[in-house]
């Protein structure tokens, strides 16, 4: 007998109220449950998450979302890129997935209040310029987490204060879930894979790979035994500022548990994180210094 | 063989990892989880919440727990009743009960900054005097909710906003679970059931009773069909103030869905709803109007 076309192996359901109920119907049949959460676009980024999740897990369920309430009113939410057709074409040959895609009124009641909050490890970074931002990840992902019932869900490295948060929310909420994270992807030229990165003009794809590579000349001069936060602060600076259309938001050290600024002499795990704008394109990238 | 005695039918679990570790085990079995929160020093309420949540599942339950994150530093922590020896002798009477009675160190990380919130609902009534209670409400009940993984879960309506915010966390967050109010349960006098009730003198005590009164005297004008949100608020404090050492916090009728205040002709459903101080011990008590 003939493979099934690779397309039937995906199922999308778009009813929150379904996807809990077959999520509890996994529950109860003692089968372990991945959730990779997106916003679509995918890209390998997305496809190493699957694939991490898919280790852990009998069922794979990737959230296509693009969420309303962690965009701020000036942000890229009209924007952001949207291709589902592609989306479910690239998942098609990862094996059998539950796609689970709501729509936006399915997922928050016209007046829905209660929301997951943090204000110490959210404030800074990405937070002190996107202000609700973090309350909107932490409330979405709360939510996709009591639909979907995973065992354990992948998040990706890139977005480092995201997955540091989730990792709190997880364990001050006492969920009883694992989080599994996945490795930054990465073009051949270094450029962080990132759904944004097609919203960028060549000139400015070509200047992106900046990030890349301030970040790995830290990591060259932590590894020679640089100890001076502020030396590798002034470093990352000095490689941001050879591209002439980036604009810095920052380029900081902070401690990898608490998100407080490194101290002068940094000591491992110490986050090192960028956010450039090229346009109005914002892209981020950060590298985890460890002891040399 | 003789009934094995009845403390034996009682369990006492302290680890909120081992809780979670049974509360997964019964849901692969296919058993259903009834959970009743309370803060202890039981009393018939309760005991009428333990029967409500047997009743819809095979495991009842019952967590013990005064929770520090819902009191403000100036009110009763320190003095709220506690007596667990009594507690399991009145939950032993009730059949085979799980009684998770973890310490505060073991619920709260040092370092714990992910809270559930809401500004809304958690505004007015209670919420106006005691800032950050409902936090603390919302933030216990959705790790308790992680970590024995109800199917049901009883609340008592005596706290009404409580649960009507609690209503709202399950729906704004998809939690996987039913909410069950149960019904006031009251002393022969009409006073109702709180483990504060102890802390009265006797004097007080004798006096309590006009938040009862003043509940009955508004049910009956409305059932003669006063239509005006104001005379019935007159009725309430009138009632109170019959009481000479009663200090009234509230005396208010609002919409039960939205918290709103009631509009100038309330229309049901209505809460009407008593917060009343005598010496440092505060009551509260409501009623939910419907038409007449």
């Amino acid at each position: 007998m003939p493979e099934p076309p690779v397309m039937s192996r995906l199922e999308v359901l778009r009813d929150p109220a379904v996807m809990q109920t077959r999520a509890l119907a996994w529950r109860r049949a003692g089968r372990r449950i991945g959730l990779v959460p997106t916003m679509g676009y995918l890209h390998p980024g997305h496809i190493s998450l699957v694939r991490l999740a898919r280790e852990q897990a009998d069922v794979v369920v990737v959230s296509i979302f693009v969420n309303p309430t962690q965009f701020g009113p000036r942000e890229d939410f009209a924007t952001y890129p949207r291709d589902f057709a592609r989306d479910l074409e690239l998942l098609g040959a990862e094996g059998a997935i539950t796609v689970f895609a709501p729509e936006a009124a399915a997922v928050y009641a016209p007046d829905a209040s209660v929301q997951v909050c943090e204000e110490r490890l959210a404030s800074c970074l990405c937070g002190a310029t996107r202000p609700g931002h973090f309350r909107g990840v932490l409330t979405v992902c709360a939510k996709l987490f009591h639909l979907a019932l995973p065992d354990v869900a992948a998040f990706g490295r890139k977005d480092a204060q995201q997955l540091r948060l989730i990792e709190q929310m997880v364990r001050d909420l006492n969920f009883p879930l694992a989080i599994l994270p996945g490795p930054i992807v990465r073009e051949p030229d270094g450029l962080a894979m990132s759904s944004r990165n097609v919203r960028l003009p060549a000139a400015h794809r070509a200047q992106a790979t900046c990030l890349h590579r301030a970040l790995r000349t830290i990591e060259q001069a932590a590894a020679r035994g640089e100890r001076r936060t502020a030396a590798l602060e002034a470093l990352l600076r000095a490689t941001i500022a050879t591209a002439p259309d980036a604009r810095l938001e920052y380029a900081e050290l902070r401690d990898w548990h608490t998100l407080a600024p490194a101290p002068a002499q940094w000591h491992a795990p110490t986050l090192a994180a960028l956010a450039v704008h090229f346009g109005d394109v914002r892209l981020i990238d950060n590298t985890l210094l460890t002891a040399s």
